[in-house]
């Protein structure tokens, strides 16, 4: 039972080690990731075009919820760019920015989001992320990024700007460039400049006027907080609102409330796809920040188990007043760095964001959005990576066609036809190569017992043997493949007697496979060539006596290759036709 | 270009060497096969819903052009079983059977998928084939047989029935059971049961009685040619039409007109999808029966080829007024057994079915629907095969998923959705497979170079350093599975210094996995472990050699498991630390 519960209740299980040293430093980190957080959570409160109390409220609840359920120590959840982004995009195709509806999907999107989390826990699907390969989840994040950074050009600038894609926004963008208000810009843009700066610069500079690293560090990530500061200030001291700065204004003060929001069957019906694809990307972003983190500590991450956590979080979320939420990286790298040594961490955090929304809101009201615009964009820069597709080019053109189309579809066709092609093309890709697999002719490396491909190596054939070496398994997409190849080769060399497959990395046969190569058998026989096996794996061995294929074979299945050219073929070496020398 | 030519017409390699010898055997085969293919052709048009002209005229144009296109020497194409139901299916979606418009949708049905088969043949698709796997086919044989004869169940007793899946069609003959026409029924069932006892016991009747075996066999298969001459005789003479026999009644007397319909384009996109359907699958049918008569005679067939000659003989049909065709077995069976030996023979079979057409329709005037029916019914129950639903469970419970699925969702359904769901689960069982694939912990073999799974055998292992071997290619299905695995492994035992993957069956690393790879080397580095791999495939090693992976890795990687552990730990076996025994 106390094991049952320690599997679920992760908490069960630090918690009894919790001491006052761990609590002083817990607590400390609580204070310096509050103040970091909260420039986060109002600027991607504004990517997801919801109020600014949402992101602080998103990021109360999941912490918490997060320390009860979630198997990684350091992991910080919270609102992120990418579910950000996807949440405007899902709630935008249902309701209008800015009323009631649409904060009401978003919130039903937590919820439903939740809990498709919480089920595929229970019925341990977390392998599904799996099919999520890394080069769409890259191509996604850098089309994610340059959409977001697109978006927010348009608080930045001043300007109008609308569209759910990144074509939409370019456009839109463009058509209204004249507007620009010049005074919300220079804010803008200052603060884009301001944030860059202090994220290259001032930490060099602090460790050489002789500040701790640790130190140096935490204060270089406290720009945005700076920024905050000094614009609403300025903004707030000259009126600059009454000149067109638009400024976040009056935001509501106190905790969120808990309630159940009434469920509509048809939205829920609507959002059911964009929950379950805001899940799986959430979750295996925040799976791979949480394994990095656990890798540096030697600590175990449990992959069933964060999806009941990020699950229990995302209804947290919901359930009071927030929006989808993951563990991101940004808010982690700043819990880690801040020195976070437990789960409680993150609870102390919840707190700070508590009190905040308690007492420190009317400091928000002159705020202007431009800054947030800014915080996001220098944010999200670092989402883009071009060295990836690259990289990606000359590893493997068959990653990079799923990872390019997956950013082109993205910027067109909007983010979730973009991620469901790219999964479907690679996918599609993986079972086109894998129905062409690579098939050697191998020949004996003379004196020895070894075969190798006749195209690599100098080997000796024998006019009567055809040995052939299949570098896949044996399944459905490939079957007739095999049988093609045979029988050409068949067809080709009437001198042909005898057929052997040598199978070591053949790791599968599926029912399939097992009657092409009972046709493969059937007809060799007809043709009177005999068919044989060679180094057949165990497991393979012990499927394959379920079957008639043995009892029917004309040859046999032998150990080793050798063995099967050998038992064929006394004399062996004498009746050598050929020695094939290439180059390569 | 003769060559090319010669490629793309077959008929040339073959003409080239024709002579009288072949022409007179040819010649005798024609008016054989034309004899047995009337009474299939008029019954598949009735399983279609189609007038039985139609079925005649789709049996003149396709064997003319498969015998231009096509490569195998055996196969003939003409309307088939599963075909015509499929397109019964797709058809009276869009338009009511006997109606003008039926008629045109069959032909422009035709003609598309004539359009689709000559494009993949262009384009090399062929292997979109593989992706029917043995299971779903299998599955979808048997489902259409049993469906098929529920079907006839109608004509062969009188009664109304209708519905497109077997669920609708046995709940209307359940309706009407009560308004059989006894006449018919007694036609029906006495012509089920005469053709029964002709396919099972005349061929041995007439061998004891002294007959040849191959004229034995001819005469056996011409039991439905005897079946329609002596029901049409009775219903006519006797007059029983006027009793409510349903009767064929007039047929067109004459050659089909030869006319590319009007192409009406919301006709057309409703009919893509079926018509691909029913391409895919009658060329899966065509390939295989081609494939094992061209085996017999050690022939060569080109699967692309068969794809444009299929098309050809598809487009033939539509533009001469047929339905879809393909390569049948039971039309091939007869071909090859009555001594084809070119592909004139199906020339010389056109002939004879035009000949029939112009001056033999009116013979069919009083043929019964019954005896159509009941030829129908004799021929569809050898397609059910329920020892291959037995075999396939024994074997492997994912194919036997697959199988089941299609059959269930086939009768409840309708053929495309069972058809389409069958692929879609062989794909994800085979995904799912391969994201968990086989890892075995591996030891030494005492005393030899060999390592080997230390749940199977008696091995020597060493408490720092961890060998695994892992028995699938390494792609994004699977590679985070194989992160978790090793960190599961490090976490749970903090003496290792050192983790060695062995490759030896990894036919394939993508960039997910590499990435995998890049990610496990860091996090094993943070942890002070070294990260090796061994066995690596050349191929793979060329590829690796193209990222940054061999630069970063910790460790080496080294030609074979034994290296890699006697490089990492030269004393080797004097560290022992475990030996595993285990039974198996």
């Amino acid at each position: 039972m106390i094991n049952f519960l320690k599997r679920y209740l992760p908490i069960l299980e630090w918690g009894a080690q919790y001491n006052r040293t761990t609590l002083v430093s817990d607590l400390i980190v609580g204070v310096i990731v509050t103040m970091m957080l909260i420039p986060q959570s109002l600027a991607y409160a504004q990517l997801a075009g919801l109020p600014p109390e949402v992101g602080l409220y998103a990021s109360i609840a999941p912490l918490i919820l997060y320390a009860i359920f979630g198997t990684s120590r350091t992991l910080a959840v919270g609102p992120v760019a990418v579910a950000s982004l996807m949440t405007a995009a899902a709630v935008s195709q249902v309701a209008k920015q800015g009323t009631p509806e649409y904060l009401g999907a978003a919130i039903a999107l937590a919820i439903i989001s939740g809990l498709l989390l919480i089920v595929m826990g229970i019925l341990k699907l977390g392998f599904l992320a799996n099919f999520l390969s890394h080069p769409v989840v890259a191509g996604f994040i850098t089309a994610s990024g340059v959409q977001i950074a697109a978006g927010q050009l348009s608080p930045l600038l001043g300007i109008h700007s609308e569209g759910e894609t990144l074509k939409d926004i370019v456009i839109s963008l463009g058509q209204n460039i004249m507007n620009i208000n010049l005074l919300t810009a220079i804010i803008g843009i200052g603060s884009v400049v301001f944030l860059f700066l202090i994220k290259c610069s001032l930490k060099n500079f602090l460790l050489r006027i002789g500040l701790s690293p640790r130190i140096s560090d935490l204060l270089a990530k406290a720009g945005p907080v700076a920024a905050l500061i000094i614009t609403t200030v300025v903004v707030g001291g000259f009126g600059l609102d009454n000149s067109g700065v638009k400024i976040v204004g009056e935001v509501p003060k106190g905790l969120p409330s808990v309630a159940l929001p009434p469920v509509d069957f048809n939205l829920w019906i609507k959002l059911i796809v964009p929950a379950l694809l805001i899940s799986i990307v959430g979750y295996v972003e925040s799976i791979s920040v949480a394994l990095t983190f656990a890798a540096k500590k030697r600590q175990r991450v449990d992959p069933d188990q964060e999806l009941i956590a990020l699950g229990a979080s995302n209804l947290g979320a919901g359930i009071s007043g927030g929006f989808p939420v993951t563990g991101g990286l940004s808010r982690t790298v700043v819990n880690y760095d801040a020195g976070a040594e437990t789960p409680a961490a993150g609870i102390f955090t919840a707190v700070g964001i508590g009190l905040t929304t308690l007492f420190l809101t009317p400091l928000l009201f002159f705020l202007p959005k431009a800054t947030l615009g800014a915080v996001i964009i220098v944010a999200v820069i670092s989402l883009v990576d071009i060295k990836a597709l690259k990289y990606t080019f000359n590893y493997s053109k068959a990653d990079y066609a799923a990872m390019l189309t997956t950013i082109v579809v993205t910027w067109i066709a909007g983010i979730e036809v973009g991620l469901v092609l790219g999964v479907a093309l690679s996918i599609s890709l993986h079972l086109y190569s894998s129905s062409r697999p690579h098939i050697a002719i191998v020949g004996q490396i003379p004196g020895t017992a070894h075969f190798r491909n006749v195209k690599r190596h100098n080997v000796v054939t024998y006019s009567e043997i055809l040995s052939m070496r299949i570098d896949e398994s044996l399944y459905f997409p490939n079957a007739r493949f095999i049988e093609d190849k045979i029988n050409a080769e068949v067809a080709a060399n009437l001198e042909i007697k005898h057929v052997i497959l040598e199978c070591p990395a053949v790791n599968a046969i599926d029912i399939s496979a097992l009657e092409s190569l009972e046709a493969i058998n059937l007809r060799l026989k007809d043709g009177g060539i005999t068919f044989h096996l060679s180094e057949v794996k165990g497991p393979i061995m012990d499927r394959l006596k379920k079957s008639h294929f043995l009892e029917k074979l004309t040859g046999k299945v032998h150990l080793t290759h050798y063995d099967a050219v050998s038992s064929i073929n006394p004399e062996l070496a004498q009746k050598t036709k050929n020695i094939n020398k290439l180059s390569n």
